[in-house]
């Protein structure tokens, strides 16, 4: 496999392909070393690539004239793996090509043919999508986020070790704590699922690692650093925690135009604001990573401008560089033989 | 009915009875000629009431030596419905005494003798907890968050009605918008439960409010003046958040405290910096509503201070006065005949 090589999915997303290659751009100067595989129609590609010299020698076109789009259903993307930029990408980490895939687009179709392109792990029952989410304390992992709508007991326990895996890993925590996302502390709260998922992590091996239910509002105070909830409620509150982040940018932001006053104190407290503009900024933490598969798949935000679609390459080449999925295939296998 | 009378549970919550109390004075101010019913132990609650001479006329103290734990089974409190605090609290809108009935204690315990006490609402499968969310353009009603794990498609189709119904009396919105709350926009994204709930309200009298799906970035900019959700969604979505807009107010304080700048900055932007605290401030909109019962039925937060408890009390007073049941009741039957 060839790790510092990156497919790219050129064509997926609301502003793609010309992002896209911005966003290369911008990634390729924080990575050195690193290529691209960028799949899409090069009618569209050279011409964005004709004034970017520090791209010249590092990307490499592969001319595709289909692509998955947005409103697609999965099951119908299926049958264009081998024509598709973003099948012709995954097929890029599965044939050893490339060390991992980046795509923005369609995720449903993403999920599919990531999972008929590089199958699953052996012993994992659904892949899930995991994300990196910043807390008052640092960053914790959160999965599923939307890969899976409905989940059994089975699969919120598989999804607890590839994120117990994920936070050793990729965060680097030694000794990581894992809670389940539920509406209440107490043992007998949530859904009959939530309850089974619980009681068997109690009796297993994950039990050292499980530290119990956690509510919504919990989740940023970060008491923890695996936080694990089916994909529809995972889904529910990352994208209400970045919708709400955004309002107080918006409510600052009013404040410091709506007077003079406003006006001074921004100047003057002006490198404190930016700062915590950037802490609240969603593109630094854009990237979700199926996990569970074998292969590295980053999903960027389909709505991803330059700077948030640079921030999943960065993702997606510190994995594969890092031999991340050697590793959770190693720890996965330990876990696994454990509970 | 004594509409101006509420009935208070003084022994819920964690910092009962003492918050309960003091947000009474609070809410007892802004809401002259209204009368309390307060249930609890008056060993406790006499010496609070010792130094508020506002309060002197206006609260009426019941004795009750019994009350439901926080951790109680709501199976199992259901039996003490006519022994403790909170049942007997809820009896008094039963018969007529008080007008709604204000708790911070057991959620779970709180609907059950709710129910058990009010009865549902005719054509009402199951009761909801609503409350009203700040956004960008103003104040819409989620529901359910949090009374309902499991949620069948019917069961979104009431909460739909009676979410149109709060927006119309309560939110003073002539034409509401209705969304359903679900992890992307198009047709095909979703659980089947809720696909046939869409497709359900499409094909009902309701299509005419009905506007969609909306994921949970989209609820801040507040687009709609419903959001319907099942409880396990609902209240991830009401928490996280709570939690992220918490999360806000802690950087900014750490900006102004962190820096003679900063200090400098908080100095000269003040007033506009309190009035976003105030309006991040979770505590003015305490105080969820269960609707679709024969009565007013507010819970506020476990956690709730005196301020906290007074939004929950104000809102209670103000539905009761408003006479909201009886209008509730009246245009249920007309949308329900519809449908």
């Amino acid at each position: 496999m060839v790790k510092n090589t990156i497919a790219i999915d050129a064509m997926g997303g609301d502003n793609a392909p010309k992002s896209i290659i911005a966003g290369l751009a911008i990634s390729a100067v924080r990575n050195p070393g690193v290529e691209y595989l960028v799949y899409g129609d090069k009618n569209k590609l050279i011409p964005l690539l004709k004034n970017r010299d520090s791209l010249k020698n590092i990307v490499k076109i592969v001319h595709v004239e289909d692509w998955i789009r947005a409103d697609e259903k999965a099951s119908k993307s299926l049958r264009r793996a081998k024509t598709t930029s973003m099948g012709l990408a995954i097929d890029a980490v599965a044939n050893g090509e490339a060390g991992a895939i980046v795509s923005a687009g369609n995720s449903g179709a993403l999920l599919a043919m990531s999972i008929f392109g590089l199958r699953k792990l052996s012993g994992i029952s659904r892949p899930a999508l995991a994300a990196v989410m910043p807390t008052i304390s640092g960053e914790i992992v959160a999965l599923d986020l939307g890969a899976n709508i409905d989940c059994s007991s089975q699969n919120l326990i598989d999804f607890s070790v590839m994120g117990i895996v994920f936070a050793k890993n990729v965060l680097g925590k030694l000794n990581p704590r894992l809670a389940l996302l539920n509406v209440g502390e107490e043992e007998n709260k949530g859904s009959t699922i939530i309850k089974e998922a619980s009681s068997a992590m109690e009796r297993s091996n994950l039990s050292k690692y499980y530290v119990g239910f956690v509510e919504g509002d919990k989740i940023i105070t970060g008491n923890f650093d695996i936080v694990v909830c089916d994909g529809f409620s995972g889904n529910i509150m990352l994208k209400t925690a970045e919708g709400t982040a955004k309002l107080c940018s918006e409510y600052l932001k009013q404040i410091f135009n709506s007077s003079f006053l406003g006006k001074i104190s921004f100047a003057i407290g002006r490198s404190s604001f930016l700062g915590l503009r950037k802490k609240l900024d969603p593109r630094k933490h854009n990237g979700a990573v199926l996990l569970g598969l074998n292969g590295i798949v980053v999903k960027s935000h389909g709505g991803a401008d330059s700077i948030s679609f640079a921030h999943a390459v960065d993702l997606a080449t510190e994995m594969s560089i890092g031999n991340y999925n050697d590793l959770i295939k190693k720890e996965l296998n330990n876990l696994k033989s454990m509970h």
